[in-house]
């Protein structure tokens, strides 16, 4: 992959820090089925789900934050038919994730 | 206000729509009232909250997808650190939304 | 209205609280209108589009609460299939909040 | 474990269900990585974030569901103060959902 084709792509400068946050909700949901497993109190499992669910709020939040930063902005600087294809598919993201 | 100061508000071109939808959501508001008032059954009560967050959703994704097409564009168009800025603001709005 | 006609809502108790918040809120759905017509900037209707919404969360967990604390418990208490459907009734009322 | 300690926890009687849905979870998670790792298109990733998001709050509130059925109605049937905890606990869970 060249670096123009990386350069497509905003989130890859923090390509890392996305999939250390990941593993940790993979491990999350790992903890989670332990949980059920053991037969722990009810509450106590939708703590943790509250903070799971919250974690792949941030996790969302700072990839879509790339979006806009990158894709959104190099589109827009572009201008034309691009820039609204850009525009509504980044509004239709963010109305999926106020409405989940 | 000139057409420029019209300009830099995106939602501009809809605003009897926005109108429109408050309007509803504030007789949605009065609706509650009424049905506090008359004591009506708790689970009717918060179905109609419900369907107002639903509607007052609808508003702000609405206006903040008018805020990416026109402002958010416009400076990204233009470039450097309002760019910055405006995605930033727009970043912090969505993330309001979403956790809210 | 009778004692037991009252005891049939549990939010009764704090209907007054209700519905000072609910006024509050129309007040808010007024604000926004308010902004809107005078072209507020965008974002700035957007922090108070989540400031509404997140008043209106707390009406709704208030009345879940007093529901669950009266309705539910005195239909758990008597048993049987009246108990069932205020379950139902409840997690369905959940649901679409946790959606909303 | 006895009939009795089996039936502190509502949520045993779909164990397997909700350990079906957790492990699915955990393969979005790791799907997610995946997806990262491959620098896959931004908007194609939130749009499973928002899937997986989805997914958890169903166990959450299928969770919440059977804690109401089991757990609060027995609670609420013996009365008391165990009642009032119960009917908190479950409240704060519940405003905790809705906030997340």
């Amino acid at each position: 992959m060249t670096e123009a084709a990386h350069g497509q792509h905003g989130y890859i400068s923090s390509k890392d820090d996305h999939l250390k946050r990941l593993r940790r909700i993979e491990g999350q949901a790992r903890g989670l089925q332990r949980m059920v497993e053991d037969e722990k109190y009810c509450i106590d499992i939708l703590t943790q789900v509250s903070a799971m669910t919250k974690a792949l709020q941030s996790v969302a939040l700072g990839l879509l934050d790339e979006h806009l930063s990158h894709c959104v902005v190099r589109a827009a600087a572009e201008g034309g038919h691009e820039a609204e294809i850009k525009i509504q598919e980044a509004s239709e993201a963010i109305a999926r994730l106020v409405r989940s």
